[in-house]
């Protein structure tokens, strides 16, 4: 796989009145590429914005159209699902540095119409996404979402609504993630962009001259990504020390040997194909800029200060990308701010992951928190 | 840096009757670089071997000829140290397989002097290791060592000669190690190998023949190794969320702008100066190879059935590449073996690394338990 992903056609709206983003770069053209399912109410008091994580896409609850497989939240936003569509309207957008319809990267310059940005894309940060999304909210007529919920980066989208838009976020749910990107999550990340930048055919970004990609540094970045949403006991369960040729084939330098080697490379090989590799130096770098107390003065609880959004945290035991710390230490600033919290750790061994996976507490625990919200804001049932 | 390191005189042995591997191969000619501290006693009792880890080396406690840099163990071996060079004789080899003067992938091949071995350097495991260390430490007339000692890696051969060779130990003090590799450590080498793979100066492993090495991949791969050495708390609070450039120069693609990130591409580009890439693919394999109680039908137990030698296990609270959950499984076997074991987890929230640094705990426990073996095996003081 050496060649860039086919064009698919997104659904999206257009913003020509410009995006001016936190760099100080005004983006003239904005499109923002998204996905609804179910219905929107009369009073449009039933919208639920779901964020989605560093990978992901708007293809939530849906055969994604790029990769044939089924949505990354089929398990938990669907009729009689968790986010139920049945009497939700939920809205999932590409995010903004994305490569999937929504501007970024690949997307063709303000000035030159016809070549992509590539890295000369502004760096973007996750107040820049949530305000790109606030567009699009805007522009369905919605005042106040009912809900905003997201997972891993999605969950910093979520946190940051909550902050920049108080009256707009009547519920948020911010699931595995953290007020800021660790020094440990900032050096994961920055072992993918060296080995992005490490991949000739990575040409210094502009790899859409060629009919190349830097397919095997972004598949190297990915393996080393994807081992941190994992667990070490999912791994082991899953994989363990099983070898692939049989023990007696097992002692050769090459080849994949174990089980969780191929496994590995057969998740950096497919991500290629879906993924842009300027797309993920540029959501990559959001996500190490994100410090939301930072932006508040370093006391993460103004950043909530007066703030009326009910607020559900989860995070996973056995998440040591984002520890059930990093929740708590949100869960104590909202409960300096007098913050309606609730903060659910769940159990589980399957890492990071488990909020894309099916984890029946962890959806009663949403499902539950989504019900007593849609009682105290008047949905009708 | 895109050149090989200079070649360097290592004090070493030949060994010409060969050394039959496990993969089936026997290597006609062995070279076996060391050294050694203190002085060999006349009743040769008071020997420690010394073992490295993945990328140390035969340096433990002197200026390292290839790096400038003090040994890697200078604060653990040495007069009045821990390992005390005023009354132990310490040896220290390269082990097979490595780069620094020992037999391995740089080594020119036995039918064809000249050519390097390079990816056609017979798999080898942390047994065959220890096999070229007996060799050595038979080759110095000593017929049983007082103590094996070594962490992470050199705690897998530490085990592996306790096992192997439980009348030539008397004691054994495997340190922040396990029994086995787990999943999460072979995904993670499984990451470096396939960087190097990907980086075209690799050449399928024949880079000698140009004069350019791997250093990109390899230094991706240390970068990620490193990651896994440190703890999360270690990193924080060595580089926290600060800024290389200050707060206004923070928002841009590229750079080391996280003094986290710097500190990583420090330790992959002063990495590549000192380590050959084959041998980095050739010991991480033999690391992920490493399952001692597969060898003794799946009982770990039965590794040191009826052994006589007194064990000290150390691992670190903080440590997650080999937690003390490895530790104490070890422990729990050598107690059904009836063995002389005591078991000791250092409080330190400097994650695996923690073995290799100032650590008074670590330094007092390893001091105490060689005093008393000292006394029970009549070592004049």
């Amino acid at each position: 796989m050496d060649s860039a992903p086919p064009p698919t056609d997104h659904q999206h709206i257009v913003f020509t009145d410009g995006l001016a983003l936190e760099c100080g770069v005004t983006l003239q053209r904005l499109v923002v590429a998204y996905r609804t399912y179910g219905r929107l109410n009369a009073e449009r008091s039933n919208a639920v914005l779901v964020c989605h994580a560093l990978t992901g896409d708007q293809y939530a609850a849906e055969t994604n159209p790029v990769t044939g497989k089924p949505g990354w939240w089929d398990t938990v936003v669907g009729p009689g699902r968790p986010i139920d569509t049945d009497r939700l309207f939920v809205i999932c957008a590409n995010v903004l540095g994305g490569c999937m319809g929504s501007t970024g990267p690949r997307s063709p310059r303000d000035d030159d119409a016809g070549t992509p940005w590539g890295t000369d894309f502004p760096p973007v940060t996750i107040r820049d996404m949530v305000r790109a999304q606030k567009r699009l909210v805007d522009h369905l007529g919605i005042r106040r979402l009912f809900a905003v919920i997201g997972g891993s980066m999605g969950g910093m989208q979520a946190l940051d609504w909550a902050a920049a838009y108080p009256e707009a976020v009547f519920a948020a749910v911010p699931i595995a993630t953290a007020a800021h990107h660790s020094a440990q999550n900032i050096a994961f990340h920055e072992v993918g962009r060296q080995a992005i930048f490490a991949d000739p055919d990575w040409q210094d970004g502009r790899y859409w001259e060629t009919d190349k990609v830097p397919a095997r540094g972004l598949a190297v970045a990915r393996m080393a990504a994807h081992i941190t949403y994992l667990s070490e006991q999912a791994l082991t369960r899953k994989f363990g020390r099983r070898l692939r040729a049989g023990p007696t084939g097992g002692l050769s330098l090459f080849g994949d040997i174990f089980e969780v080697e191929s496994y590995l490379q057969y998740q950096g090989s497919t991500f290629v194909r879906r993924f842009d590799a300027n797309s993920y130096l540029t959501i990559t770098r959001a996500m190490d800029f994100f410090d939301l107390a930072a932006e508040y003065g370093g006391d993460l609880s103004k950043a909530f200060a007066g703030t009326r959004t009910r607020f559900c945290l989860v995070s996973f035991s056995s998440d040591w990308l984002f520890p059930t710390t990093e929740s708590r230490a949100v869960a104590r600033a909202l409960n300096r701010a007098a913050a309606n919290v609730s903060f659910v750790e769940i159990n589980s061994d399957k890492g990071h992951d488990a909020f894309l996976l099916d984890e029946p507490d962890f959806h009663r625990t949403l499902a539950g928190f989504l019900a007593g919200c849609a009682e105290h804001a008047g949905l009708p049932s």
